[in-house]
C-alpha cells in the first residue's frame, strides 16, 4: 500500500552506492539514511502544520455524553488558531469551549479528542479539480487531550489575544456563555497527502517545523 | 438557552387568541399549535437537507480501531452525495468506504457514526463575515449506522451512478481499492442555525422536506 518505504529504500540504496564510491563509513551511511528518513517525515509534519495554520476551524470528534446519542462519536465545529502575537504559526492548536455546546461536556467526561483538518476547508482541492476524498487532497487527524488554560498563567493573555485577533466574535463568546480557552495536547498525528496510506508524525517533529 | 420554545409559546398564544375570537374548538387549537410547531421543526429539517445537498463531503466521526489511537473518536473526510439520477436532493446520504482507510474498519467493529456538515464547507460563513463557530453559521450533526449496499439490490446501480456523476474520481476508487457503497441509516439529527442551542430533527421530518 505505502509507496514511501519503497521510495525510501531506493534513496537509501542510492546513498549507499554513493557513499561506497566515496569511501564513507557504515555509520555515515546510517546517518545519511536517517537524514533522508527524517526529511521525508518532516515533509508530512510541514503539511500538518500548514493545514492547521491555514484553517480557521477544525472538525472535532469527541465521545458523546449527550443522552440522545450517548457513546456515539460526536463531531462538532470549533474555531481554532495557532498564531503568535504576530500572526505566525506556532503549531499550538488553541480553541474556546463551553459547557453549553457538545464538545465541552464530552471532553470533561472522556478526554480523548481528534481534530481533523483538510485542504478542502479553503476549497483548495475543489479549485484544483481534486475530489475531497482523494489522498492528494491533504488531510490531517490530530488526536490528543484538551487542556484548559489556567487564567493565572502568564501565557493565557497572549494566547487569548492572538485567538481573538483571528476570531473577533470570541469577544462575545467569552462575555456571554462562559467560554474558556484550551490547547490540544497532541498525542498522535496522522497525515494523508498522497497515495499509499497515512503517515504518522510525532508531536516533536510537528512543532519543530518552520512554517 | 433556547429561544424557540418562547417564540413557539408566543405564537401558540396568538393562535389561541385568534381561535377564541373565531370560535374554534379546543382540538382545532391543538391542531394549529401542532402545525406551527411542525412548521418550525421543518425549517430546521430544511436547513439540514440543504447542508447535506450542498456539501460534497462530510467530517465523519467513528470510534477508532487503529491501534495507535484505539477507542479515540476518529474524524475522517468522506465524499458524500444525496442526489437522484437528475441531481435532485433525496436526503439519503451515500458514500464509498474501504477497509484501507480509517472509517471502514471502525464502523465494522462499532457501527455508530456521526456526519458533520457546516455552511462553512462552501465558505458561505466566511464570505458573509460570520465566524465558523457562530451558531448563525449553520451546522448539522447526523448520527446513525452505516449500511452497506447489497450489489444485487436494484437500488444499487442508480445510487452508484448518481454518486459517480458527482464524484468522478470514484471510478478509480472502486477499481483499485475495494471501495463499497454505503448509506447512512439516520438515528438522530441535530441542527444549530441560530442562538439558543441545537434543535433535534427526526429522520421522517428530514426526508419529508422538499429541497
Amino acid at each position: 500500500m505505502n509507496t514511501c518505504p519503497a521510495l525510501l529504500m531506493a534513496l537509501a540504496f542510492a546513498c549507499l552506492a554513493l557513499s561506497q564510491t566515496q569511501g564513507y563509513s557504515a555509520s555515515e551511511d546510517a546517518r545519511i539514511i536517517a537524514e533522508y528518513k527524517r526529511e521525508m517525515e518532516l515533509d508530512h509534519a510541514k503539511i500538518a502544520r500548514q493545514l492547521v495554520h491555514r484553517a480557521n476551524w477544525a472538525a472535532v470528534g469527541s465521545i458523546s455524553t449527550n443522552k440522545i446519542v450517548e457513546d456515539y462519536p460526536m463531531v462538532n465545529i470549533v474555531s481554532i488558531d495557532d498564531s503568535d502575537a504576530n500572526g505566525n504559526s506556532t503549531g499550538k492548536i488553541r480553541f474556546l469551549l463551553t459547557d453549553l455546546d457538545f464538545t465541552g461536556p464530552d471532553w470533561e467526561k472522556n478526554n480523548k479528542v481528534t481534530l481533523m483538518f483538510t485542504e478542502e476547508q479553503t476549497l483548495n482541492c475543489k479549485n484544483h479539480g481534486k475530489d475531497p476524498m482523494e489522498p492528494t487532497c491533504a488531510r490531517s487527524m490530530i488526536s490528543g487531550q484538551v487542556q484548559r488554560f489556567d487564567k493565572s498563567d502568564r501565557s493565557y493573555k497572549p494566547a487569548l489575544d492572538a485567538y481573538i485577533k483571528r476570531h473577533p466574535s470570541a469577544n462575545n463568546w467569552i462575555k456571554a456563555h462562559n467560554f474558556y480557552l484550551c490547547e490540544l495536547i497532541i498525542r498522535n498525528i496522522f497525515v494523508l497527502d498522497f497515495y499509499g496510506g497515512p503517515h504518522q508524525v510525532t508531536a516533536s517533529d510537528y512543532y519543530a517545523v518552520q512554517v
